[in-house]
């Protein structure tokens, strides 16, 4: 069983120990004598929960720039489409290499993800060492004539996911309420709930979608769900982003859970009047989520923490809203409770899921008020190691297998354009 | 005359050298032999124009995460105000290296203050090898019983700043319409008209300030400084963020400059509709700044770049409102021309206000879209190597002197709180 003993970390302001056991943090007290595999000298850094990205389409950082400053139609007919019909399992492993590697940068340990060639990317993850869970995509833009194959095809990829590691959980991913038929939403729902899996759907990311609900079924989206029967605790809701006072009410009613994708929200133009403190006050777990590179361009959680703090104050005109007490929560702790895993504390038994943050910089200087150093004024350059399900996925910020990433990328994009 | 050659720099996608003589770029070529005092091997580097800052108070880095997630008056009676008292020459001293640090790091080559103390600050600056504008500000909370002593007072740092090296501008600051006397910016406007001094204004920052000048003169801000004959090409307008087509048309017809104020104007929850489209299209030169640390934490460049675009695109509902290709004018060219400061270009005959962007890490890969990953995706730490008027700041991101401004400053905050 291999052990990990971080020394005199600082832990809430506190001085600490930290000895981490095969993959769950054993002991937290101020001085820990234990011949560990490895110790990290942590003095002076910071330690805070691993990062967990509610919502992304991993692979899709391979198209980080391809198109820019575009209505959302023109950007996915004249550039993700086109370019989405060449990805080949290659292009799917490299592209996840790389968002993994991002990720580690960026202290994020856990993800949620949602794409195509499932295998191809659990690969990429796992050599990364990070977390992942990983849907089968229920996406038949209303072709009935499909059901049976994606059927199948969803079937094949859940055995063959029983021989994942235990960093990857399988999940079902049902793309929208407006793409997929009402059939194929109940079967994918129940799928999941058969076999206790997360659902992981898009759901009121524009105006659009809302009037196009409107028009087809009289009701909202997230009633629309409601009435089909999949609403419930294992579902998480990606953007909810024009939700009404309703749906807010339907949606904490069956424990689902939401997540904030600000910065895809934001440069998509989708709208930015997501009702965090409604929401919150309802009892809705909220989360947040980067989304994919090809709309949001990085998938950077610490950006993301800090403009969707910014957006909630502005909009609502209130600065008080969204404080940086709760929006740690948000980044960590809810996500792991949305997806049935132990991380985002730092807590004896406690997934060892970790960065330790270095504050000997500009950034953090003066040292008044380290979460406002870290949300308001760092970036994402401040995270000097990151330990993931007990091992050590970068120290000093360097990353094994770096270069080559970025190579291959370099070399692979070309064949998309 | 000091010389700097910058071998295989990439400049718009071309490999090209720069040679730097004294303070200026004399010569851009793909192959230049000279026998420079320093070659920087930019092999595989971008070159971007020195980042300037329009407006912030440099020294209040100092005060960096004194109150957060609070109400305006609130953190200005309990929070920025008792702090302010206490100030000495030796923390704005401090606190002003501490920002240039900042600046440095982050890209920044030229900067707009506003801040008291101000002969402490330019020696700061002066250390760190930075350009900026200093102004003697003008604040005298409406009572006409100081007038005499700013007057005066004004006269003698205007002596003093003749003995500053050409790094420094000496510049007429003006606090808002709402906080000076008629006769006060009257005053200040004619001195800086005599002597071709920039005037830097806080301009309609809130909402409040608006109401508040309706009440008081029955216009609005913008108007009433129309009225008392203030404005012209010399003025540059913090904030301009409540304003209407008639305060944007006059600001057009005197060539007032613009300072967009993002980060600041979301946390304090001032506001977010800054109507670029409309100032852009009326001939208004717009520029960024980030405001001061105590309330917008960091004096990030790239991040207010960021910012600034997605909130633009997001509430005007346009995915094209403010793209890339603008957002650099914004933030380099347009801030020199407010100034009257030959920066932001980098071309023949320009000042020397030089960063070197590393890409040889995941923000740039792949590399498509340059703008668009060191905008969208990016953070300042890519910001390898900063050059200003010709002379190397910041080389590899190590600065001289960095260990003891963090010791200094973490020594001298306690006494504020």
């Amino acid at each position: 069983m291999s052990s990990i003993l971080i020394k005199k970390a600082t832990l809430e302001g506190i001085e600490t120990d930290i000895l981490i056991k095969d993959k769950r943090i054993e002991k937290i007290a101020t001085e820990i004598d234990f011949i560990a595999d490895k110790v990290i000298n942590a003095k002076g850094k910071w330690v805070v929960p691993g990062f967990v990205n509610m919502h992304t389409h991993a692979a899709m950082t391979l198209m980080r720039g391809i198109g820019e400053d575009m209505h959302l139609i023109d950007w996915l007919e004249n550039r993700i489409w086109p370019v989405e019909k060449k990805l080949d399992d290659e292009m799917v492993y490299w592209g996840s290499k790389l968002a993994a590697l991002e990720m580690v940068k960026t202290g994020t340990t856990t993800f949620n993800d949602q794409y195509w060639k499932v295998p191809s990317s659990v690969k990429a993850i796992e050599e990364a060492g990070l977390r992942s869970v990983q849907p089968f995509v229920i996406l038949d833009q209303m072709n009935t004539s499909l059901s049976s194959q994606i059927k199948n095809d969803c079937e094949e990829l859940f055995q063959l996911s029983k021989g994942w590691s235990d960093l990857h959980t399988f999940a079902i991913g049902i793309h929208s309420p407006y793409s997929v038929t009402a059939e194929m939403i109940k079967w994918g729902s129940n799928f999941a709930r058969e076999r206790g899996l997360i659902v992981h759907i898009h759901l009121s990311e524009t105006e659009w979608e809302n009037n196009e609900s409107l028009k087809k079924h009289g009701v909202s989206p997230t009633k629309y769900l409601e009435q089909l029967g999949v609403l419930g605790p294992e579902v998480v809701a990606a953007h909810s982003l024009w939700l009404n006072d309703n749906d807010i009410e339907i949606l904490s009613k069956y424990d689902v859970k939401v997540v904030h994708n600000i910065n895809s929200n934001l440069k998509i133009a989708s709208g930015y009047k997501f009702r965090y403190n409604e929401m919150r006050d309802a009892g809705l777990t909220v989360t947040l989520g980067t989304d994919g590179c090809a709309s949001s361009n990085n998938l950077d959680m610490l950006e993301a923490m800090k403009t969707a703090a910014l957006v909630q104050k502005a909009w609502r005109g209130d600065p008080t809203s969204l404080p940086i007490s709760e929006l740690m929560n948000l980044a960590t702790l809810n996500g792991g409770k949305s997806l049935g895993i132990k991380t985002g504390l730092i807590k004896e038994g406690w997934l060892a899921d970790i960065s330790l943050i270095d504050i000997d910089n500009y950034a953090f200087t003066p040292n008044i008020n380290f979460l406002a150093n870290l949300i308001y004024s760092a970036n994402s350059s401040c995270i000097d190691t990151v330990i993931c399900n007990g091992k050590v996925v970068m120290e000093g910020r360097k990353v094994l297998g770096e270069g080559e990433i970025l190579e291959n990328v370099n070399r692979l994009y070309k064949k998309l354009l």
